[in-house]
């Protein structure tokens, strides 16, 4: 097919802010969305969350990007349309999009709900969809998205502190499920305290989980105790501390995505403990297999969650008060926000006010 | 405590073959075993197996032999005395010791029949006992172990054949049902087809799963899937095999204990697959943490086996007649046996005829 520009291959006009180059600068761009088809939903974007790979995404890091990228995957707004066969939403509702809009619906993966680990799975922005055009994110006044990969946000849950659950949430609370890290009484090890950190201790506590913070930053400790209720913090430099807490663990999730060691995090689980890394380090990590066979500990990954366990975590997450910590931003403090991400400076995740900021 | 020598710490007199540093080099060797306590067996030695972790101990590669080391932990007999309180044994009948003697009987894996994760395991040779003494394996003429340790070896099952199962039946068959790789129709992969993949290749069948074995050496396959019964080959070095062969497998029993590649063993499985590390790589491994991610893979190791699996291996094997491919040897063949070992050059296991060779 003969590509269109990105204002012209869709009937409804769109706004959002893109990058054009590996600059990763983000500048508002005009685009268009596809019309309400049948098992369509389209809502206004009020909040997007900023997610660490957004930026990857933005600077062309893991060399997949497609310019103008528009970035976001932890969308929330209200629904504006829906098309003739959506049963399970109505105008006004309110809804989120995570990090995907589309999966093969055939595929064992699919019929088992897992569309997260279908070979076809359609990223949410810079992936190709059905009809060759490229998807655009949340940092944009509008979504149009069939309704399978529409997420219902419960009343009780506020928009601008949920949204980031799209993909912080749900990247944490699918592994201490399906790693059966969920059992009251257990004892589970978050390592690295940032956007998923922060909620994977809130999720693992609601679950009944004692939870102990492993982090680089002694400074992060009394905020870890005191704020977000871990049950106690090991400095990951301080060899004395490591070494008290060797055997106590049940699980670690791993949501640091910089190269680090793994002996000193494998050493903290009891035998059958299970490490599981949801960030992803370019670069390969050292894995002692003896480490692994003398306790018959295992090293898993996880990424994201289907979507019957999305809605489920987002219910879960409202049933519990459960948010992300967040500092909400205008539009056109995107880029700033963006470099201060990369500094660590946030607790713990930026979300655009899109509604409010996002001027055409 | 004072230390006696070997000969005479203990009552009963004893001969076998030991290692006096780290040439590895097996001689004839005088010690002693204790009294048979009540609730103790003691049986005279008809067969051991020769591990290839033998070599590594008789070598000190691990750095943790102490000399004298007879080697041996595969070890079966006739029971030739019984303590007062042992129950489950007599004299006469047909026993086993696998890779270890004592744990502490009171620490959560020992109530979980997991002696075998237990932290103070003590190893059926080289090891220090309760008593302070050494250990000291099968290639011996005689055993005493506490009846905790002792493996029923039913009838039906020739010992010679049997004895490999000790240690190379109990670590392949341990993870197979750990890790739900045993329902029928799965399909499992072993790679490296030596001591312990020739076993993995006869249970994992017997268990109703397909079996697809990969190894570097393409000689191999006939051998692999007409006389073992594997379904299928893979050369691991032949990238459009294994190219062809990605996403299938379900897990994968991984016996090899030299250095090598994980990437394509990862790519071989399917979403929430599992590669498991029998054999331990002294130098790491190379861990892609978006190989895990992507799929939902996990990466484990096993160790041995309690002793309630150990026997229920024994019984599973005994029913569906799984015994190891062996060339018995006699006793003053063994440092030639441990050449050929080092070369790959047994099919699969080297068991050495104690009863009938070891002349003191």
């Amino acid at each position: 097919m003969v590509s269109k520009s990105p204002e012209l291959e869709h009937p409804k006009p769109a706004f959002g802010w893109a990058a054009r180059d590996q600059s990763g600068l983000l500048s508002p761009f005009k685009f268009s969305r596809r019309e309400t088809a049948e098992n369509d939903v389209a809502f206004k974007v009020l909040y997007c969350g900023i997610c660490h790979s957004d930026l990857h995404m933005t600077k062309n890091e893991w060399g997949v990007t497609q310019y103008p990228c528009i970035p976001g995957h932890e969308i929330v707004g209200i629904v504006t349309e829906v098309g003739s066969k959506v049963e399970k939403f109505k105008v006004g509702d309110r809804v989120g999009v995570g990090c995907m809009v589309g999966s093969c619906r055939s595929c064992d993966s699919c019929h088992n709900n897992l569309e997260n680990y279908c070979p076809k799975m359609i990223l949410t922005y810079g992936a190709k969809n059905y009809d060759g055009t490229i998807t655009y994110g949340g940092y944009s006044d509008i979504m149009v998205a069939n309704e399978h990969f529409i997420v219902r946000i419960p009343d009780n849950l506020s928009l601008d502190v949920g949204a980031p659950l799209l993909c912080a949430g749900i990247t944490v609370y699918s592994p201490l499920r399906y790693f059966g890290l969920d059992k009251p009484g257990m004892h589970v090890g978050v390592v690295g305290l940032g956007g998923l950190g922060h909620v994977a201790v809130k999720f693992a506590k609601a679950m009944g989980v004692k939870v102990t913070v492993i982090s680089t930053s002694p400074n992060k400790k009394q905020e870890a105790v005191e704020n977000l209720g871990a049950d106690s913090f090991l400095v990951s430099r301080d060899q004395d501390q490591m070494q008290a807490a060797m055997g106590t663990l049940d699980g670690i999730i791993d949501t640091v995505s910089a190269v680090h060691p793994m002996p000193p995090l494998l050493a903290l689980l009891k035998s059958h403990g299970k490490l599981v890394l949801v960030g992803a380090p370019v670069k390969p990590l050292e894995l002692h297999a003896f480490a692994l066979i003398s306790g018959r500990k295992i090293v898993g990954g996880s990424c994201i969650g289907g979507m019957k366990e999305t809605q489920e975590m987002i219910d879960f997450a409202a049933k519990h008060n459960i948010t992300a910590n967040v500092e909400v931003i205008p539009m056109d403090y995107v880029n700033t926000a963006m470099e201060r991400m990369l500094k660590g400076d946030v607790r713990y995740r930026f979300v655009i006010d899109v509604a409010k900021t996002l001027n055409p």
